[in-house]
């Protein structure tokens, strides 16, 4: 079938299971294809293409609604609601977005910020539709990682008492984007294999047929006594009807299983099982997650093309270099990650110092608070975070990191515009919720050496620190910058200078190469310690012209920070930051440009405006 | 026994259980005759005294370590660590605090943020302890209400992994500070009645002891089948060891079980089941939880002091009248709360409109996206958060909320200076991490009749709105404010005056008067609007000095975008916000005065400042 002449849903209700079958092989070729020419979430859309058909095929989605979580695993859904002729603009500026989004298409009722909120979120229009009187549906899916986050256990904790009918598919593929931990995995583990327990029911009630006071008896009995024998279904304790495990790729099972779903009375969760990367030999064979979220690739061999030349190197890189040696040599220091080893290039610390190394899995809040144990206990852990998933631990940040000082650094990667993930995963809030923070020292690269010398730097230093870096391909470089605490970079001045830019992240080294090409009369400042300020250097620049330029954060923290400061000497400032704004999916330099900060914008700004005056 | 002369814990080691029920006895009159004259957490810490005790007897805090969750429920092992005597300086400034404080002993060895962090905290710990070699003890306590919560979900989950011991104390008094919520609630409740089933089995293997074969073939045969029959204790899904339900207050039973932890190998969660107010009858008796957090009364009668006299009102008692006279004529409209019914005044709500009001619980993450999922089935909620708690929900208003412009209305009471609780309530964070959000309208009233105009003008408004009110006495005023979207209150306006100055919250009321009595040629601007903000007024007052005053935030967020906005006219502002400092407790006046951020000081600062130029 051509993919993408799919418009509609419909054609679905007629098509047997060997019709659908061949339509979910055609929407894998289409998916691999397309995805290895744009990048795009590979083996999470390749696991649940028969699971999203079949929701399709039973549900009605003019009237149901369907909420994904996260939402970076529904291309079945995209393709399916007439959006497959897009794909080849996935995650490009105006182009389909990866996740889902209410402007592209009227299905995408819920558009899903960070993980394991879509429980929450159906049990509210649950409890709206039944105060309207309303029949329809709500069905949410989510993983079996997300599953586990803290507000998805709030969610189920507080199903019991609204009893208001939702659908809960629980898409376990055993895997996380790394792979799942914990003890509800390991009860997922149980579950997955209690065919034969159930089958032994059977076998008994059978043998005892002729005596059913004894049957009887011994049901009533076990039945007791199961309250206080061990159980294997967590989600019993919470009193959620289960159905399952369903495999996620027999339509036929999931059919049966997806309509008795639909005809039940109150909320009940199916388990689907599904295997991540399914149907394309590299993705399934993948344990360590590098086809969840996947650059350009050959389709043939699989091979993911590396957009790395030899000379250069990206922040996180560095950062997982940094790691390997530090947790080789120090064994008082532990790294903590919240489900994304992978991704922040650290599989092999994780692999060669497991005694050292926890991943949490997603549970940023106790990410936080147990790294918090580790320090109060003198053990020195380092907390590896995307920027914006950072967020989700804000409160143990405040409470139970800063405001006790404790001594430990977060490293927090995707600082800044993220590119194509795009609005919920920009990572430009941190340095505003971290600045008013008591204590909190924050601290931004511009180069591999600047970071390098922040980390060693940060050695010295007591108290919860922050090094901030950008997702940035940058020229690798053997020198540790010499970066002492609280001091900015002074990289390019002349006392003569009328003017003064300061600039955060890697956009200095552009912006200092048309300076210099130029031979512009820019001091150029590098605040490579966001927190706390340089008085010394801003001092040392106040009789000049201040511009301060920052495309990785909102105004309010740094650069709000230097406009306090020079207020007080009655001295003004102009800035260049990112606006109030979620900002949108595309290429980074696309991004910037769109957004009218990228670097040779802001310098031919500050260059027609400095001799105003 | 005196108490006030208890220095340490060693004599109780001598103490038969005879003595200890004594000692608690005294316990409890000394906390009831303390807290009666200065207010503090009553319920919760009449119903720890034995299990504190116990502890203290079993364990060694000079080696073993104890974490607090939350922290207000310690009385009695401050009392136990020589602070008996301080008990008169209860949350007063520099006094003794309402919650543990390692300034104050070295056996506070862990002051808990907010609710729920102390399993993670504790699992950090012990990791660090046995990758030392070291041997002692490391026990959490934590309430029933508390362990709901995503967090500790997570730790729990986690716990599996972690093999290190730690001893979990459940004090269990199926009340949290108002009444326990949700399914962990009910299978607390439902294992609190197995001792009946525990009987059963032992009577079962009793009367078939001379059918060995046959019993064991039917315990085997449960034990399978209960992996596929409903269980009662959650905490068998999370593999962890559990002991309980003990009577917290039978020191017998308390010794035996908590001896038996002690020798333990993995980790064990003792489930202790207390009666919050125990031993006071007023407090027992208490089942919405006017006893939680008290302020004086007489102890006699149990009567609360009321500090409020007739002509006199709350931002909290407004709100609560406003909601209860819209959920009655509005049935569209829902009210969520976070386990904070009762301090927020809104029993009468709940209790009379059920329908239309939820609490979740210790479930701040969930609430928002419960919201969020009525909100986008177009029903209008509003959620009451105190400020402080609000950052457990940071995430979700960023990504759930404002970034799909979601419609409806945050209550955020305790905004600013919260005085007695101190460090970890303050609301002085919620503007700095709201202001940055696209969508999100920001207002805060310095009187009722403001905040009554406020929540009339949300109701024209779409987005997510935040009003956020101090803890704050203030005349009644019937008036309601005529309050337009973005527009500032001009207070006192004449073209010839020099000077202008911008007050948010309560202390504007205070300046006011000051101004008229003074007769000082100052403008006075009320921005009831902290976002977005009012340009035109603020061009009004372009040409004077102007001043921000705002003792209820820290500088980024409103103030920040104040400075940002003047700048690009050129135009310096001077501002008097909160240190960018954890604030003490303490009296709401002391702590202004402390922070020289009072009235008084800032408008003889501003006297003398203006004039300079």
């Amino acid at each position: 079938m051509n993919i993408k002449e799919i418009k509609n849903d419909h054609f679905l209700k007629q098509l047997n299971n060997k019709e659908m079958n061949e339509l979910a092989k055609d929407i894998r070729c289409f998916l691999v294809d397309n995805i290895s020419k744009t990048g795009g979430h590979l083996s999470s859309n390749l696991g649940d293409v028969e699971l999203i058909l079949m929701l399709h095929k039973i549900f009605d989605f003019d009237n149901d609604k369907i909420l994904f979580d996260v939402g970076h695993q529904a291309y079945t859904h995209k393709i399916l609601t007439g959006r497959a002729n897009q794909f080849d603009t996935l995650r490009q500026i105006d182009g389909l977005s990866g996740f889902l989004s209410s402007s592209e298409s009227k299905y995408d009722i819920f558009e899903s910020g960070h993980s394991s909120t879509s429980i929450s979120t159906a049990m509210g229009m649950a409890t709206a539709r039944d105060a309207n009187n309303e029949n329809y549906q709500i069905i949410c899916v989510i993983g079996d990682a997300s599953i586990a986050n803290g507000i998805a256990f709030e969610a189920l904790n507080n199903l019991l008492e609204n009893n208001h009918k939702i659908i809960i598919i629980l898409n376990d593929n055993n895997m996380s984007i790394n792979r799942s931990v914990g003890a509800m995995n390991k009860s997922l583990g149980k579950i997955r294999t209690s065919k034969v327990y159930s089958n032994f029911k059977d076998w008994f009630l059978k043998v005892f047929k002729n005596h059913p006071k004894f049957v009887d008896f011994v049901v009533r009995f076990m039945h007791r006594l199961a309250l206080i024998i061990r159980s294997d279904n967590l989600f019993d304790n919470f009193e959620i009807s289960y159905l399952g495990a369903i495999d996620g790729h027999n339509v036929k099972k999931l059919e049966k299983a997806l309509k008795k779903a639909k005809d039940y009375k109150s909320s009940i969760l199916v388990h689907v099982r599904t295997k991540k990367g399914y149907g394309y030999k590299f993705s399934e064979n993948d344990v360590v997650g590098k086809y969840h979220g996947v650059s350009k690739f050959n389709k043939d061999s699989g091979e993911i093309i590396n957009t790395l030349k030899n000379d250069e190197t990206t922040f996180t890189n560095e950062v997982a270099n940094y790691m390997y040696e530090k947790l080789k040599n120090d064994k008082n220091s532990y790294l903590i990650s919240s489900a994304m080893v992978y991704n922040t290039s650290l599989t092999k610390c994780f692999n060669d110092f497991k005694n050292q190394c926890v991943d949490v899995g997603i549970s940023e809040e106790h990410a936080v608070c147990f790294a918090n144990g580790l320090a109060l206990n003198n053990k020195y852990p380092f907390v590896s975070f995307y920027s914006t998933f950072m967020q989700r631990g804000y409160d143990e940040i405040v409470h139970d990191v800063c405001r006790i000082n404790s001594n430990m650094t977060f490293l927090v990667d995707r600082a800044g515009i993220v590119g194509e993930d795009g609005k919920t995963h920009q990572g430009v809030f941190d340095v505003s919720f971290l600045y008013p923070l008591e204590n909190s020292i924050i601290a931004c690269p511009t180069n591999p050496s600047n970071l390098k010398g922040i980390l060693k730097c940060f050695e010295t230093i007591k108290g919860p620190k922050f090094v901030r870096y950008q997702k940035m391909v940058c020229k690798k470089n053997d020198d540790i910058c010499d970066v002492s605490f609280a001091k900015f970079i002074i990289e390019l001045f002349d006392v003569k200078n009328p003017v003064s830019i300061i600039v955060v992240g890697h956009s200095l080294e552009i912006i200092k190469e048309m300076i210099i090409k130029n031979n512009l009369p820019f001091n150029l400042i590098n605040p490579i310690f966001l927190k706390p300020l340089d008085c010394e250097t801003l001092n040392m620049i106040i009789n000049t012209k201040i511009y301060v330029y920052d495309n990785t954060s909102v105004f309010d923290g740094f650069t709000s920070a230097i406009m306090d400061y020079y207020s007080r000497y009655n001295k003004i400032i102009k800035h260049y930051c990112l606006p109030n704004k979620y900002i949108k999916h595309g290429k980074y330099q696309d991004v910037l440009k769109y957004l009218k900060l990228d670097e040779e914008t802001v310098l031919n700004d500050i260059i027609s405006d400095y001799g105003k005056e």
